[in-house]
């Protein structure tokens, strides 16, 4: 492949409707979400692809059932667990600031960007009780994550749900329509190749 | 239909591949998009749509040969003289501090939202000579321009290219493979049926 993008950007939608078709409740949805989201760091960096940034959970995804709430934050505590055993540098974006932001993730949060000591490290982003008011609010919070090249969307859904907005401006949108936790690598490498495709014009 | 979207965002793109698959010079594509912005208007008054906002051009258009700046200001300044024979009232956002913004367009520029006197007139928005970072950097300068429900795009990209970041968090995108000036209306129809089928959570 020819052009690869640099920083994609993963909205792993669907967790609760695959808990639901599977007979499962809603809240069990999240953890079946886990081993996707290693195996597309894993395809990903076999690519070369030099950043990630996973949509954790949102401030307004806050107001859900507690159980839900419980359930998808300790699927995101579980999954940066997982990344800190990968060659990659770990942030976390989002507002520290409110009951719901996990205090295991404090120390990754908000962290100036630290220039990868080798471009064999990939850069990591969770979005962990983000949301897009307290990103513009704050000034552009996010503003030390890069621009985002690609979108990808599970579930099926056409819409950015509120994901890095100003990164997004120019970004290409991928949708699968699988839910997240039936990721298969055939879904990420369709969408790279559906990306050469893609005329970049970065709004010229 | 049961849920029709409040405010329409339009990206219509591809007047320049249409012009060169029809033999013409880039720059003559754009008159070929007027009569398809009107119809575009009519149906949507047809359905009840509340708000239009059509994406003119853009700062960094205005990088390109002046031929097209030209062609795609004039069809601009042309379409709006054909919206004020509407029952609509009519605003343009965008830089009215550069060279590329055009004089007659001053008069409806960066208005503050006149309340429509009846709910029988349309809001029609034009983004002229906008911005992103332009919008930003004023403090939001659109920020009367309310949500966007439903973006549809034209000639088969499926991204924002800087349009409406902050309205747009939430919208639903919906891609038409033709090209703008092979407008037609059932394609307007078509994205109203898959719309009611999207499941509305504002970020929830």
């Amino acid at each position: 492949m020819f052009r690869i993008p640099k920083h994609i950007g993963v909205i792993p939608d669907g967790n609760r409707r695959w808990a639901k078709k599977h007979g499962f409740n809603k809240e069990d949805g999240y953890s079946y979400g886990l081993e996707p989201g290693l195996q597309l760091l894993h395809i990903a960096q076999k690519y070369g692809i030099q950043e990630l940034t996973y949509y954790g959970f949102t401030v307004d995804n806050c107001k859900r059932p507690k159980k839900q709430v419980m359930a998808f934050s300790q699927a995101c505590i579980d999954a940066i667990k997982m990344v800190q055993q990968e060659n990659a540098t770990i942030r976390v974006i989002g507002n520290t600031q409110s009951a719901c932001f996990p205090e295991e993730l404090l120390p990754y949060a908000n962290m100036e960007l630290q220039p990868a000591s080798s471009k064999d490290i990939m850069n990591v982003n969770f979005l962990i009780n983000y949301g897009w008011e307290w990103d513009m609010k704050n000034n552009w919070a996010s503003r030390n994550i890069p621009r985002v090249d690609l979108v990808l969307r599970w579930g099926g859904m056409c819409r950015l749900s509120g994901f890095l907005p100003i990164q997004t401006v120019y970004a290409d949108f991928y949708i699968i329509k699988e839910l997240w936790p039936d990721y298969e690598d055939t879904q990420f490498t369709d969408a790279l190749q559906w990306y050469q495709m893609q005329d970049i014009t970065l709004g010229g």
